[in-house]
């Protein structure tokens, strides 16, 4: 069975050292953030996930939730579990101290996540789907939509869904066709299908809230016509306890190929009572506006079962012995060398390694802007950190959940057979990270959102607020002997990535296919060219202390990041250079 | 459920066009080898694949096998299907005349192959193991062996094993423990434990064959002391029929990722008796000239799965309606247009079809000089045809292997979230070919026999099998105006093969550890050159046919793997020459 130890030093070492506490501490309510504060949390959350979650990850797995007369219950010991971590506090960790929450920056909450997607990736579904109904009741309810409900969700006693796919529509909502009939006392009645929605039903929490995304009688055609509700499956009573049950049942769970312990459900809703919930028709950018979290979410889910899968495959690589290093024995007392000392197998385990600590760097960098744009005094600072979180966010969705895939994908790689086998555990990695790359917008549709929404928009100053500073970092360092081996590739990268966006700019304008035709490959560009600028920036922080094997080590995989990751923006930079005239010129009918 | 029709056009295209029945027919057996004996073979064999062996696809995956009081039993509907095989003479196709075989040529035998992996690969297993054992006693069994085994194995009657891994061994198979204790009658006992034993138990075939690896007394250390046995599930009496059970029992069958359909068997020999295959301590180098075989079997099962994802992921995305196009709405009168339009759909088809077609075209060429290999009259061409497939062997089993699993990811991507649900069969794809990568010798393996064992061997020699000819095809072709949109690409990255495997040869004189370093780039870059290559080859043939659509697909697949997927290339060399220092110098305890 997979084992986890929480990467602390390097959590610490990200949050601490490279995003920086200091900025996070000129904070209003993060004043007191720092060491003495943050990591008995951190430690904290380590032991609950290894001792709690982790042990109940593979049995969930082969369990999965089951569904009788509408009831679904969830792999045994999840109950156990998640009364503990509400006990714990763990669903209150970033929420508003008003409703009940400790006020903890996303900073810090980001690294907690991480810690949980590791160890049971499934579990987190449940308090990770309550938090953006908090959210969205948080920012768009009224006062007695809050009053409510955020008490509630915060604490974990009720959770929470999010209602928006049918089963003809996901990616396209205008085509959404659930109805909402207003009802006299201001309510509505909901009537239509749902499908893939994550803990739709469930036996772990007293009460359901589900966000539905539907239409009004008077709304207009597509994406302009929907609006948002919250519909909660027990009506709540007039002190706040669940009453009747509202019409909404589960008529199915999907059987999937993996986060098997998540109960995805199909929903009915059939007359089912609910109350808008912000403005009518204005349901889909209530939804966007939850949208940045909810990916950096998903992103740091493809980080933690990267982590889990470097870890176990490093495990295996030092136990397994098979065949002797090529350039030498290594272990002349054994039968063999452990399969670690093999180039190929040092090579798998390096590539997993600098991915996942170059997407910790960049979430953790990513989720101080957030902090700083949600709490930041001044408008204008706000403003400027929110851009790096519009800018980044697409890339840290897509570039976490494929360093995810791909780490899960080299760990069974690593453990050969071993690793196809499902009491190993290495498999349901894969298995699991799948669905990272798929649900809350397709990778494709992140690099869509990339190049059509965030490029352009307001004469690029999205892409300048990653442009600028990196353009900085270079040049102040460009006489830096030491960090040369850093700087040259990144700037190398910086302008392939410079000279793609220039190009692409231009034929996106003319023809918007264009864009979409370079937009995957574009993506991974920008994101290695933005994990290069973190790899940077971590070995600047490293020179000097090489004495610690910690620093040693970041050292180390910056030069290996450089020299053997990196150079995949020439072949990306090509490819998009290439233009989409073949994916045009391709006859539909030749398919 | 997924559907599946053989790709026929393009079987015959890859077969007749490109490879070249003519050659074939020079060949002592294949002088019918023509149209007009093989169409029928390959029609009947795609109405057999889509009509017998795709239905039980799904439901083999769900079903599993099951193993009770030793007895192992295959999904609902597998024994019958797998005696219709066996007398529809399947299992006999590419067997020797002189044992019942229909003597057909591996030219053909790999598109057979293909179409069973296609529609059940979990089924092919079981005649695939059969195949192997089939040419292990052929090559190196006694004549009476041959006499006993081959008829029944060749029939389908009984099946086969190979038993090579143990718990503690598979790449290193030096360290195998099994062993073979011989008797009086020059027969020995057999005492051990093996693990990963595809087809080792189960309810289709009277008798089972294993050919096993195991070292005599006398053995000396490491794999020059294994030797080769074959060990029946029942002793054959003296008329051949199945007689006492023998010493060998399965005791568990694994649980994987995939194919589960295929009794993946643990397995304990206790004093079975066995008989002496080969030379005593040769059994490696038994196993070993079956290797290529097998090797560019399991490429083709990555072929086959990746041809039924892609057609699959089309269906989907003409069906499919979400979004409008970019450049303007498709479909006005449906709510939105088939996803069919996106760009970035479009890249995902394209790219599994360019690799898809592109292994095919590889994997006939290099089944043509197979059969010339074994065939041909004159021994120094029998000796430059091997070359070539020796050198292929571990390309096409990566990169057809990786092909397979890359498509099947794909396919999953381009059906959403819908890709991620057992129903709908996409993920199954993935799941089954993730095992080609893996076994039969993992990819990293492959790549080490190429930069280890093929790319120094006789000076070069095999090198020199693809570098010729394909340097003559380039140069013939320089002042070809319609050609010079394939062949500069393809020069530039033959180009960039040869630099690199110049580099490398030096490097990896000097440093074993730098070849290790550099390898699975290495074979990269050398198959995605080949893969240029082969579509070189393909868009020659096609110019000038334009008006039929067949061949106009074929010049539009070629250019988009020129512009969208060669590029690749230029990263790989870049790591190649990036060298093994980074993967040294990282410490062990550090990992």
């Amino acid at each position: 069975m997979p084992t986890y130890t929480a990467p602390l030093r390097d959590m610490r070492f990200v949050l601490n050292e490279l995003a920086g506490t200091e900025r996070l501490r000129t904070l209003p309510g993060c004043e007191e953030v720092g060491p003495d504060l943050v990591d008995p949390v951190l430690e904290e959350a380590a032991r609950f996930c290894a001792e709690v979650l982790l042990p109940l990850n593979q049995s969930g797995d082969i369990e999965g939730c089951t569904l009788e007369n509408g009831v679904v219950r969830t792999p045994r010991g999840f109950p156990e579990a998640y009364r503990a971590f509400r006990e714990g506090g763990w669903t209150s960790l970033g929420a508003d101290p008003d409703w009940g929450g400790q006020g903890l920056p996303k900073s810090v909450g980001l690294l907690v996540e991480e810690m949980i997607c590791s160890a049971n990736m499934a579990f987190g579904m449940y308090p990770g789907l309550s938090h953006g109904a908090t959210m969205a009741i948080e920012k768009h309810g009224t006062p007695e939509q809050r009053a409510l409900y955020l008490p509630k969700l915060v604490s974990g006693e009720w959770s929470g869904t999010m209602c928006l796919t049918e089963p003809h529509c996901g990616t396209d909502l205008g085509l959404i066709r659930t109805r909402a009939v207003p009802e006299d006392d201001g309510s509505v009645r909901i009537t239509g299908a749902k499908i893939f929605i994550s803990a739709g039903e469930h036996d772990l929490a007293e009460n359901i809230v589900h966000l539905v995304l539907a239409k009004l009688p008077d709304a207009p055609p597509g994406t302009r016509g929907i609006s948002l509700f919250v519909v909660p499956k027990f009506l709540p009573t007039e002190d706040g306890r669940p009453g009747a049950r509202n019409g909404v049942t589960c008529t199915g769970l999907e059987h999937k190929m993996g986060i098997k312990a998540s109960a995805t459900c199909a929903l009915a809703f059939e007359e089912a009572k609910g109350w808008l919930v912000g403005r009518p028709h204005k349901g889909l950018s209530a939804m966007f506006t939850m949208m940045n979290e909810a990916r950096l979410g998903v992103g740091v889910q493809g980080l933690g079962i990267a982590e889990i899968a470097y870890q176990n495959a490093v495990a295996y690589a030092r136990d397994r012995i098979q065949g002797r290093g090529l350039d030498g024995t290594k272990a002349p007392d054994r039968p063999a060398d452990p399969i670690l000392v093999h180039p190929d197998v040092r090579r798998m385990l390096l590539t997993m390694r600098a991915m996942t600590e170059g997407c910790r760097a960049l979430c953790a960098m990513t989720a101080l802007e957030h902090d700083v744009s949600l709490r930041h005094p001044d408008p204008e600072v706000r403003k400027a950190a929110d851009d790096v979180v519009q800018l980044m966010t697409p890339i840290i969705k897509a570039v976490c959940t494929d360093t995810g895939w791909e780490a899960a994908v080299a760990g069974m790689q690593v453990w050969g057979g071993h690793g196809y086998i499902r009491d190993n555990g290495m498999e349901q990695f894969a298995r699991d990270a799948r669905i990272t790359q798929i649900y809350e917008g397709t990778n494709g549709i992140q690099a869509l959102d990339l190049v059509g929404r965030k490029m352009g928009a307001h004469a690029g100053r999205y892409l300048r607020s990653f442009f600028h500073p990196v353009l900085g970092f270079i040049e102040a360092r460009m006489e830096e002997p030491a960090m040369e081996e850093f700087i040259l590739p990144l700037s190398k990268a910086f302008g392939r990535l410079q000279q793609v966006t220039a190009d692409l700019a231009q034929r996106g304008l003319r023809d918007p296919f264009e864009a979409g035709a370079a937009a995957t490959d574009y993506l991974r560009l920008f994101g290695l060219t933005a994990l290069a600028y973190a790899w940077a920036r971590m070995a600047e922080i490293a020179l000097g202390k090489e004495e610690d094997a910690f620093y040693r080590a970041k050292l180390a995989t910056a030069r290996f990041f450089m020299q053997r990751i990196l150079p995949e923006t020439s072949s990306l930079a090509a490819k998009v250079l290439a233009g989409g005239g073949t994916l045009k010129a391709f006859e539909d009918a030749a398919f």
